[in-house]
């Protein structure tokens, strides 16, 4: 593990590496016009691009446009636009991308391969091009330094905040800025789960390196988080890298790698956890750590079943440190345990202790489970896998959020 | 398919097949008084006993006593009590299941061996050894032929109501009856989901018969519903033939093996209904359909996963028939299916039709959701494998009770 040494910026956002524009606005796919519907984000030079896509076999006409798209050599453009899918809408949401994309790259004076496409919504519906449309010319106008703050906004649905972030470190005497803007996971109003997360960097890096990087950040963040077990058509994240903070191409998996591989990491975590705690009808973030597993893919098995227990969810939101549920949904992932060697705390209140209850410190791990951001650890044994889950309460308001159609 | 001509029982419970006696009373595991928490079963003749057993790893004290237990040629009694799981309490547990078959076995006049037991409740805590010791005197004295009523409460924890039935049918000449208690899946209250059924029957079976019948049946209902996706420490079904039908034994699988096969599995499917009919906090309950898959597994793992969305199980608890849900969940189970050959009804209403929406079904849809029962169709492809479920919908009241301490 490379000692990082970075600077969280304040405000920080998609626009604070350098070279890079945005924009958002209001083009009328929404309903509301206070609510932004659609982002433009615009290297001033050629990026590498890499991504991640959902692996739901029902995919948006975006994500099979992205999923082609991002095998370009080189990118410079993302178009997003919320409250509307573009899902199995039929051959009309293709046509739909390829206007709006040969829009965009008429206005921005490039070729259509370097645009990259995502669109978040209501699936089922079909896609309103002509509004896009016309609204693109005034989202290529109001491209700016400061612009992505408004495309942090051109992206939501239901999320109830924005989610930014930007951090800088250096590679020599480079200094290096990492941004993300992202939209919610569980966010299902009115009919689907999506995240996205858009990210810019100008960083120097290569497109394979820069692929695998990406890959490893949202292994670790993005696919450790548990709202509901519901996985969207529209899932992706994007990454952009410009080069213009001119640090030596990185090209080895060497020590500059790995710092950038982690500051890369270290942003999508905050991105996760700001999707969590902003979840629909979140009250509380949990982060669940599970200890002596036989081996990391049976610790990540375990606590993959805990995070998405309805129960252990439900247990979240009163505040109950119910601990059998937290055995029972080990017992039922599969994993090989010992029940007497089972160790649960929640935060410092060591409630269980090799399978021995110490009824003492539960009024302690009541308090715990109050607080709006917590730490349950679960040791299953004597091995020496881990895993950590980002994972939130399930309230009364997800279920009301979820069965109101519109 | 063997046609069967049965009737159902009127007021069916588990002392409506002959020679069996049922008894439930409150001994003081629950707090509250007006709560029968312990039960009683026992036949005049030994009986051929199979049963199937929860697969989690976290296993109470009377699922490994049971399992050990069933292996014994012939059982004459159950013995059942609510309130207390019994589990993860260290050998305590254990010894309490010892006095309390010792103290049964005694009053009985019948050996140890012959009696199987379950519990329910709350899991964690010592089990109150003496005051269910104390009860069993009552509980043998109260045994009777109409005793099953008592019997169904006495199994029961959150649930609103008993769950009972019975019917007969004729094996040749001979009337052949199979009766059943059960207490409900999804019944979380204050810490696990639990089901247990209870089926007797005067049919005179093997053993090996019994065991691959009951296997069959559990299989094709219990294992097809879905409240929550939480397994339990507790669950089990036993099955008790005690032969006094004086029908020819039914030892080949022939004929009489298939209907009794049929009935058992018609029993557990209306035990299966009314658990997820009285499930927690459900108002609807939804037979799930899925058809056109390659084979029966996908078309299982395809049900699976939509019965199981909570954002499937939102919308049902809305009435709102936001079909892209269901599409979303297939896509995400991980089957091979071409989304241009969905068709998705709700009730009669036909809203997807070979991918197409038919939005002027749309209203017709939201009618069949606000019925208390209705069928949801899904054809994914043009195969033959089929699969159905019996799932509900998740509501603020399942939250409100599961998010409860005690």
């Amino acid at each position: 593990m490379v000692k990082i040494f970075w600077e969280k910026k304040k405000g920080g956002t998609i626009t604070s590496p350098q070279g890079f524009f945005a924009s958002g606005l209001h083009t009328g796919i929404k309903k509301n016009k206070q609510k932004f519907d659609a982002s433009l984000i615009v290297s001033q030079t050629p990026c590498a691009a890499a991504g991640t896509f959902t692996t739901n076999r029902v995919k948006s006409w975006c994500v099979l446009h992205a999923m082609k798209g991002i095998r370009h050599s080189y990118h410079r453009a993302v178009l997003v636009s919320s409250g509307n899918a573009n899902c199995m809408n039929g051959p009309q949401g293709k046509k739909a991308i390829e206007e709006c994309v040969g829009e965009t790259a008429r206005l921005l004076n490039i070729p259509e391969e370097e645009i990259l496409t995502a669109q978040t919504g209501l699936i089922g519906s079909p896609f309103p091009t002509d509004v896009l449309k016309s609204g693109l010319p005034k989202l290529f106008r109001r491209l700016s330094e400061d612009g992505g703050h408004a495309a942090a906004k051109g992206i939501l649905t239901t999320d109830r905040n924005t989610k930014e972030t930007a951090l800088s470190f250096f590679l020599g005497d480079k200094k290096v800025t990492i941004g993300a803007i992202a939209k919610g996971a569980g966010m299902v109003h009115p009919n689907m789960a999506t995240m996205l997360c858009f990210i810019t960097t100008d960083a120097a890096i290569s497109k394979p390196l820069l692929s695998r990087a990406i890959r490893h950040a949202v292994d670790n963040t993005f696919n450790k988080i548990s709202i509901d077990n519901d996985m969207s058509t529209n899932d992706m994240v994007f990454v952009l890298a410009n080069g213009v903070a001119t640090n030596p191409i990185i090209q080895n998996v060497d020590r500059d790698y790995r710092m950038f591989r982690d500051a890369l990491e270290e942003v999508c975590r905050a991105m996760a956890y700001k999707m969590v705690k902003d979840g629909e009808g979140v009250n509380h973030v949990c982060r669940l750590r599970v200890f002596g597993a036989k081996n990391p893919t049976e610790a990540e098995k375990a606590a993959r079943q805990i995070a998405n227990s309805m129960l252990f969810k439900t247990m979240l939101s009163g505040a109950n440190p119910n601990w059998g549920r937290i055995a029972a949904a080990i017992g039922a992932s599969g994993v090989v345990f010992n029940p007497d060697q089972l160790s649960i705390s929640f935060g410092n209140a060591h409630v269980l202790s090799n399978g021995s209850l110490r009824a003492a410190h539960i009024p302690k791990a009541e308090r715990v489970l109050y607080k709006r951001d917590y730490t349950i650890d679960v040791t299953i044994g004597k091995g020496r896998g881990r895993a950590e889950f980002l994972t939130s309460d399930l309230t009364t308001k997800y279920v009301v959020i979820n069965a109101s159609y519109s």
